[in-house]
């Protein structure tokens, strides 16, 4: 079977699967958790001919940390689906009631998107998160992962498949691609497939952005900026600005570039520069800031680089709208945070800053799906169209309108016949 | 000025007019429908201009008859400014408000997109239509519109850049690219279009969906279904199917297959082919149509074509399965309409046809933003992202998560020295 083929008979299972109920879906989520658990020996197996093939094969440490897939991590993906069970169903929400005329109601109801391609590097977990987020959200998936990975995949995704359909999910509504088929292939599917989430580096997910028509929801980079305004609490200002860029280095939402305003850089940057030589962080900074504190000399390219590590760039801005300025033109859409007493500042930052994480007078750490109180998180998304921000099982979701008439047709409004009402019905989706 | 600059300068007017408020974006459209009542000797100049070339030059009649802008067309593109003027601003709404822990409250606020591109054909109302909509919604405006309405685009495009900056709209909100640019070009500029809006012929649409990673909002074909099921009220369906097909044969959302159910063809079809003779529907059908009623043979091509002229296809099914099938397989996502007395029929007909607009024993033509009761349609989208089915002026914003803090950071949580409470709020956002 060909990758158009295995993605249209993904589609078709897509159908059956966004059929099922909360109830039948939830029990699915339990058989996939109850089948890992007993197979984990299946899974630790495989994993350590992957670990021991990419040893051999000299991969880097880094993506061999990634590619273990230990006791710890199956009790961790365990844990998530069953915080995934206890989730409502983002679909048959009713999101709009409108009586068009007598006997004649429309309905916005959510549903799901129909099949998602998953395409990721390394991370197995990514493989069980994903697959079960879609589950429940009731999207097929497809899935391709890295060659580095593949035979703890194919468990996975075996495991994942049986489990399933065992406990009653359509045939065919998980795939995985195997791993001599080309990520290309997978990004041409856009009859078939609806929606892409990519796992990985950034530089896996700008490829993969800038490589497909199909919508990718996720985010490349993580330039974050956290801007100290004149009018800071200074102390409250080196907490945050510690905590942004060292509570989690490795992390999109961790500060990479401080913006100081001129009239405070000689106040605060001493007091951050003693805080910081504590963490060991590495600084790189404009002009005026080392004229004030010991700092290497930051260039153009520092303006847009993510870091992800001990080290941060500083500019010291003339003003408010000149921070805004510089994060609207480097960052990355990400997550930007004040800290200012000015009401009126904050205001003007948080309207104007084009990002889909504003914060006043906390650590950009706070952006996360998890901690927003989303229950799940599919991941974060720097696209302004669909969702943005922290997504959590609602952006899997689309929605459709349905009509319930009897027998109503349109010329009878043209002709003047009959006339709309449009009067809100506030009540649920229901076929009678 | 080349295009990728037109497009930063619209860009950064974007962000300016995103600080605009409601009644200062009303007082700007109000001056544009001012101006385009003044200045009406000026269009109409221009478009006689444009008409007399595109004759000379043997455009072809349809394009001809939309690219004329006279009196009534000023007039219909001021009603719809004026009752533009009157819908509630779509930004700013807080969709969603959640504590996190004592003063560290979470919102999500609605705010426009950024840069929308236009790209048109012949219509030089939809210069107008949608450029309104969009400065509405707080949201720049890059415009390519087709050479044989240029006159009159650069015309309407100067008077309501001139009107709208003279009233208080940032320079440079609004941009008409030249007739000679490519619109490939448009279709590139990924980094700056956050949106197109095509308006034009199927071909077209598909064409500009076919070519640009940018998100489209839109839709190419409307091949728009309705089944009659064994268990329908004949003079219903009759009604139905006459309007679903006649009432209007040119738009998108009119019906192109009708599918009978096997058990009730033998009475309807002979009903229907009576009424759809009085309106002159030429019918294409499948062999079990044929031994009913008259009709040429249909091929599988005709399953795929949108008509939008007085013909029909038809195809006798054997159960709603088939028919559902037959929707999803070769429909075009668009309006599928049921007529059945059977609920648990229609609830399965609803659930399953995977387009944006499902509906009960009412006419397919239904489906559109005006009789939705939105007061506006930015178009009809056939995506099952972001927005679908008709589409008010909420599918042209996106939203921003905004988090009001006190100084908090994410290591005290991590350290559970402070917990989340992640309780909902229910108010809207302010700043304080």
């Amino acid at each position: 079977m060909d990758i158009a083929q295995s993605a249209a008979q993904v589609k078709a299972a897509s159908r059956k699967l966004a059929a099922l109920g909360a109830d039948a879906k939830n029990d699915i989520l339990r058989a996939i958790a109850r089948a890992l658990d007993a197979r984990r020996d299946e899974i630790l197996r495989a994993n350590n001919d992957d670990y021991a093939r990419s040893e051999t094969e000299k991969l880097a440490a880094p993506l061999l940390k990634r590619l273990k897939f230990d006791d710890a991590k199956i009790r961790d993906v365990i844990d998530g689906i069953e915080s995934l069970v206890k989730l409502p169903d983002p679909n048959g929400k009713t999101l709009l009631s409108t009586e068009l005329d007598t006997g004649l109601e429309l309905y916005r109801v959510s549903c799901p998107i129909g099949v998602i391609g998953i395409i990721f590097e390394s991370r197995p977990d990514a493989l069980v998160q994903i697959s079960t987020l879609c589950l429940k959200s009731g999207n097929g998936v497809l899935l391709k992962g890295g060659a580095e990975a593949r035979e703890t995949n194919r468990t996975l995704a075996r495991i994942i498949a049986e489990a399933s359909i065992a406990a009653g999910a359509p045939e065919g509504w998980i795939a995985l691609l195997e791993t001599r088929d080309d990520v290309n292939a997978i990004l041409s599917l856009d009859k078939s497939i609806d929606l892409i989430i990519p796992r990985g580096s950034n530089e896996f997910v700008r490829y993969i952005m800038d490589h497909t028509r199909i919508p990718v929801m996720g985010h490349a980079d993580g330039i974050c900026h956290l801007y100290i305004d004149e009018h800071a609490d200074i102390d409250m200002a080196v907490r945050i600005a510690v905590d942004s860029k060292t509570q989690y280095v490795a992390v999109c939402n961790a500060m990479e570039t401080l913006l100081v305003h001129r009239e405070i850089a000689r106040d605060f940057l001493p007091k951050l520069k003693a805080a910081y030589d504590e963490k060991h962080v590495t600084i790189v900074g404009c002009e005026r800031t080392r004229a004030v504190i010991d700092a290497e000399v930051a260039t153009e390219d520092d303006w847009r680089t993510e870091y992800l590590d001990y080290k941060v760039s500083i500019l010291v801005v003339d003003s408010p709208d000149a921070a805004i300025d510089h994060i609207n033109a480097y960052g990355s859409g990400h997550t930007d945070s004040i800290v200012t007493s000015d009401s009126a500042v904050a205001s003007q930052f948080l309207d104007r800053v084009d990002s889909g994480n504003v914060f006043w007078n906390c650590s950009t750490r706070f952006s996360d799906g998890f901690k927003y109180g989303f229950g799940a998180e599919v991941g974060i998304s720097t696209s302004k169209l669909h969702a943005r921000g922290p997504v959590g099982l609602e952006g899997l979701v689309s929605y459709k309108y349905i009509l319930l008439g009897h027998g109503q047709i349109a010329d009878d409004y043209a002709t003047r016949k009959s006339s709309f009402t449009h009067r809100p019905l506030n009540k649920d989706f229901q076929v009678k």
